[in-house]
């Protein structure tokens, strides 16, 4: 589900990280902590519903998971709340303002084949198309999240068996997914076609997992199995594993922005270390827009990496220049009209002692609408830098996405409005740089982009979609109002 | 919905209070008012939906309507939380422990028609067999409220217009029911069959209000018009009020206990003050079951108008020789081992001075489980009663009730398991008297109860249920385990 | 101390009521049933400070008693939070808004000797002049009542022995109070020289108690030993009970007021039944200010024993003519401007059927400023009564207190403003009657009132003050200002 | 005031950040900002009290400054709820498990003179003994910190003007303090004599601030204007500022764990950049305990400017082996025993493709217990790390502080019991080196350490305590107990 932009915030966002295991004496503790290590795909809010002989256990909260889940006493603890061996638990990013305990995943159903739970990273591009046939065949939505859609398909499937049930609703939808599933007695997990978004197989003493990010497994030393292949259905009992591919095969895309921003430095996707790939990326971002200065300074936390390749590849010297506050929790909200210029400093401030009188080059993961941008930028030239060059380690953002990441519209792109030249005006930056698109794909080591069908899921930088965009064909008609009828208050 | 049974509860308790008003500009305020004056009617949660032109807005609460609605600040308040000039709420009995935030009405569901809200007083006696088929066919169900079932039923209906949806929907319950409806133009109301539960319609500066007792209407200083005909469907729009009856006409069979306990006494109900009726069943009361007394004692609160007839018709000096502490909230947990025994003084206390040496006439209206009973005789005994004459201003309770009642099972009805004798015997009480059934039906003013069709719904005493108990039957079957698969926390 | 009056109040307040236990193993279960049975005299707060070989513990919440101190759960308990054999408690009355925590009793300070906690009913009349010397001498205040004086005093006294210390510090205060006071060894009680304010000593399973009423050894059937008497100072250790007089005796001169309104009808002072008290007060006014009249309604719940008594003098069939809803709680603010002509019945309402077309006689125990009484007579009015006849069980309140109760000024009270027909005026009554000074101590048992030294504290209506009022003589100066320095939010 | 040590956290903690404004439209709110960026100097609680013609306002919390102070709204914001243009604030060490809301500063006192809030950076060497015999002679403590103390001598002083009363009580008292001092009409900051506790003064908009940390200037674009001076006393007014010295002069002797740890990067003390001694530490590090290694790995985050330093010098490529998790709050709690072994990752994870087959050079900037130290060296070497060779960037710490740093005793410090050869075989590294005493000089521009009289406090490393030890040599006695007999609960 996509929830509405945020003006505030200077980063695409993913929406979701998901977990799953099947057959540990621990299921909900060491969801407890995959989420936890997942932490980073989504903050809004956290959920984890586990399973045992006497039924399901949900729990679903707003926050982050040490705060919900993290806290264990003798007598109230996670393991007691969600008993079980099998489990499956969900992060989800903040949107702004106060979210709907509604669209807290998992989402969890009883249906006649019994109780089911699922939890969905990825966004669905045609959910609204079917939501709109689903009601009109007396469907009755708990949510507004597109995810929900899956949970009636399966429900009004007349398959006899729950698997095929499950295949014949994925065969329905559109869009990028991974998702996790968890009946009395199955863990189920599967990605879409063209493997926008990921899913890991892992392994602890024994215990099947599933996982949007190696770190999830690295928390708890567990092992990594293999990744769950783009279309595949993979079935976890207590008896095995079983692995199923009902639709026709596609070459993988995979979402570049996780490369590029969203997972962990150290998670390993596709077999490349994530913080491998954003040195390169930085590396090769000194040889396509070097710059004469005297200090490589990151744009923290998501522009070191970029910036240690870049002064590595440079010569120059990598510094802190720009401080992180750890402490700007979500709920720090602009006091009031006299301090609103103060605006980026309550995250970051200048380490003026690095930067007065140099030419310092200032790294970033990326540019989206450039509000922030310019207040780095300007807050480092307050500092006394002599010449500002700002380097982007991905090249111009001109499509939005619509698989999963939070990202604004196209007007609200900067790259989608300005040339280069045009940005680096209004950004008042000395000069301005972006990784291109063959730099990017050469980081990753694939060194010919085939242009008419992409090795990866570019389409942010190219305008090249991987699937049709039903819902957004069709977003004349009244589809979209149907989800917005109730106003539902949480007052206290 | 039926709340398991409560151990510790003596009254049969009711399960809610409904309240709808169209086309006045205070409808959330007034809909607080009116489920304040409900409040005796349930206690556990509380709801108001209303609707405005931007869409519906809802508020569900567990606890009392003050606490959650009655707070009105300059920037916050009802009236801005929950806007628009129409509105339903919904009060709900209190189950003990935590009851599911799932479970709290009204009910809102977005149908291909639009917004639908539902609040609901009574009991469907075939909730489980419709929901199993429901599910069968594809319906997820939000809750495991058995007003859920009408929902679909509507979702579900093919008829192009939505109240012949809802006629539909109707036509397949069985039970008890008062519905108060919202949808985006309309407020509805409907009642069951035979009347059991109430539903009156009143009106105020010209806003029509739909509602389940006459003390809703008299907070406002509202008009009470009529009384909702059993089996009547009443649908009011701006335009105007519309009257249909769908169903095949019965004779109405109200449900006894709302003289007997439920309703307020400052309510009328079918044209007769609740508090007259309870003074005639205490004057009956000393008729039929006269003692030699120095003083008539009621037990607070309910007892005091059968109390009240009780002395007057004996003259018998009437004394407040039980004080009730109005302080014991629904959090007052039994607090230790070695204090167990104090039990009831937590809510009553005896008055000493009126009781000791004194020949006692104890007035309640009812004998439920014989626990409380039991305890207060003794503590009346301990103050130095001489001689205690129980009197219950109801028949022996035998029977228990699916209509909306939240009542013990037969086998913990004291009056199921033993003789008046053997009752007097185990609550070690001087003597004990009930009024008989034609007694109360002579209170009533209803001179001639026909055994064969009785005029109320008198099946708690005499065992003749008004309907079919269509789940009962069933009860053997995997029915009522589909509800209860998951176990959802509330954890902070 | 004395809060601020509340202009919505219909009913002269008191502060408090205090409890303590020496010797028992359940010492914070008893004190929390204790102040439970005490919660009438204080809604606002509530606190309880045990004693065990670890040291004090200490638990002061805004609230009840019920919802602060009734939970239990196996891994949750007061007897595991306040553990111990030894305890005080307090409640204390609701003043208007948020009251500040840093005025719930019991006063904890470690003094020199050791640990001292104490919990005050009463006020006292020289304490802003007591507390301006001592914060010249050094004092620092924690809170603004007046009982914090009493601490520092014993704080500096120069005695050597704590008892010592603590009479030379009550030898300094004027006003009414009774104390109990914990130490690490001691439970010790106090009472002011005239008595104005009740203390009572109980004996549970051989554990001493000191109580405000006896209700509250009613609720853990204690036994009653006596009263404390005035001017007594009692010490209670392990080794047994001690009794001191160091204070010149005087005649008693218990306030009237708990037996017209702030004490529980059950409860017993100075060897009188408060119901019966009331029940003789109303036979009284019947002789005294008889009417003609259908029936009697008493305004309830305080008017009831009077209503009773009037009842039975006059021969006119007493009824229940006004209904309360007893889910008013604290937090009920009036919603709205439409809606604020209601006032009076979101707590009570006119039970149509008992008053329609009666003359009815109006019972309530007092007329403090008029505001309450005049919005019941016009609801009484509108519910069709013929003639409306007010009559009020105690004398008319023509002074304020100042040794406890929570009164307006006498500006606001309206027999001090007013000749009685000028109220009747006012209130729109065909009657209005008040009991004579006289009449009240009639149903007390005394029937030569000394007019020179009152066998009573009557000053409310005889404007006779039995001490000095030092100051409220000296309320010109800038010793009032002293306390307000501080606005301490608790803003979440 | 001095927490108890936290088992749990491998850092010696400063304990306090203070901030005040006296003159600005904005006094609230430019203190929140302070507050905010001085976040990492306390995580516990936070409090404001501000001042305006009406008197004092105050507001103390648990938790971060964003969380209770960041929020504002039209209804409800910091500027509305603490007014007034004068305002200081104070944030305060998170102590394990609930800290008592006794304890949060600033502290208020109503004197004789007035109103009097006080914040306090640092800990009294002599405060038990203080607080003992102010308790003698009658003084009634309202919190357990050595704060108050000073408190109490201002309030008994007889000297006539409040500032000589203020001298007279600094006078007494012995260790480090940073205090900020708001009364009715001045604010006022006063540093201990050796200067052990930092504090600045520094200006916006013309209105005069004193401040921990530079970097609480830098978020409101403020000024620097200068250090206070050790022993000085700075007196500011809406008439100008004066200064006084009232103390004999000594020289300045300021806590190096300001550089090494507490401090941030980019604040500015004694006209050093913290960030560049942190650097130039790491290389004076690399010179003094070189490594054949092939990269330089930080312990986030406080390694990495030491880290930088050490890469820079050594000429080996520092890279981020180590990520920290930012989603990691006070909250997290370990769930189990089964998953207790994973300690540290919670916090922090091995960047597995930068380690493995490596020779690592792990930069921290202290050893304290070593309990972390060994954890995050066991995951090095579990992500496969060839050789760990650990540094720290500051000299063994043998000895405690007892100035304003929570530090565990000297038998939990891993320097004080073990050699270094010792220390590496139990925190299994391949080698282990720290940075001298002299190198740590070096760092900071000093090249002659004075061996009699430190240019800093360095009784850590050497031994050297500034000044006498009251309270610890008394430490036999009675005092200590004083100050535990209350048992505070906060139960809901």
């Amino acid at each position: 589900m996509k929830p509405r932009a945020m003006i505030s915030n200077r980063k695409p966002k993913d929406e979701c990280g998901v977990f799953g295991i099947l057959g540990h004496p621990e299921a909900s503790i060491l969801t407890t902590l995959g989420l936890h290590a997942l932490q980073h795909r989504g903050q809004e809010a956290c959920g984890i519903v586990s399973h045992d002989s006497r039924g399901f256990h949900m729990e679903r909260h707003p926050g982050l998971v040490g705060d919900n889940f993290g806290k264990s006493t003798s007598t109230d603890s996670v393991a007691s709340r969600l008993p079980g061996t099998n489990a499956i638990g969900h992060v989800r990013y903040a949107t702004s303002g106060g979210s709907s305990p509604r669209n807290i995943q998992p989402l969890f159903a009883e249906l006649a084949s019994g109780g089911v739970a699922l939890a969905h990273n990825g966004n669905l591009t045609n959910a609204r198309l079917l939501r709109r046939e689903l009601v009109e065949n007396g469907a009755i939505f708990q949510s507004t999240m597109d995810t929900e859609v899956i949970l009636h398909l399966v429900a009004r499937s007349q398959k006899p068996k729950f698997i095929d049930r499950l295949i014949e609703a994925l065969s329905q939808i559109e869009g990028g997914f991974a998702l996790v599933v968890l009946t009395d007695n199955k863990l189920i997990g599967a990605r879409d076609a063209l493997g926008l978004r990921p899913l890991i197989l892992g392994s602890l003493d024994g215990a099947p997992i599933l996982v949007s990010e190696t770190c999830a497994l690295d928390i708890m030393q567990a092992q990594f199995v293999r990744e769950i292949a783009p279309g595949e259905i993979i079935i976890i009992t207590p008896q095995g594993i079983e692995s199923l591919m009902p639709f026709a095969p596609r070459p993988q895309r995979l979402c570049l922005f996780e490369y590029v921003y969203f997972a962990r430095p150290d998670s390993v996707i596709s077999g490349r270390s994530v913080y491998d790939v954003r040195l390169r990326m930085g590396r090769q971002l000194a040889l396509e827009q070097p710059a004469e200065a005297d200090v490589i300074v990151p744009v923290p936390d998501s522009g070191v990496p970029a910036a240690l390749g870049f002064a590595e590849q440079s010569r120059v010297p990598f510094q802190l220049g720009i401080i992180r506050n750890h402490y700007v929790g979500r709920t720090f909200i602009q006091p009031t009209q006299a301090s609103r210029q103060l605006g980026v400093r309550l995250k970051h401030s200048a380490n003026t002692d690095v930067i007065r009188n140099k030419r310092v080059v200032l790294v970033d993961d990326s540019v989206v609408r450039g509000n922030t941008s310019k207040k780095i930028v300007q807050m480092v030239r307050e500092a006394g830098a002599k010449e500002i060059h700002l380097r982007s380690a991905s090249p111009p953002i001109r499509h939005p996405d619509f698989y999963g990441i939070d990202m604004p519209s196209e007007a609200e792109l900067m790259a989608a409005r300005l040339s280069i030249a045009e940005m680096a005006r209004e950004l008042e930056v000395d000069s301005l740089g972006f990784l291109s698109l063959d730099g990017l794909y050469a980081a990753l080591g694939v060194t010919d982009r085939n242009a008419d069908d992409p090795q990866f899921a570019d389409h942010c930088f190219s305008g090249r979609y991987p699937t049709v965009l039903t819902d957004l064909r069709s977003q004349t008609d009244s589809v979209p109002r149907q989800m917005s009828l109730l106003h539902e208050s949480l007052h206290r």
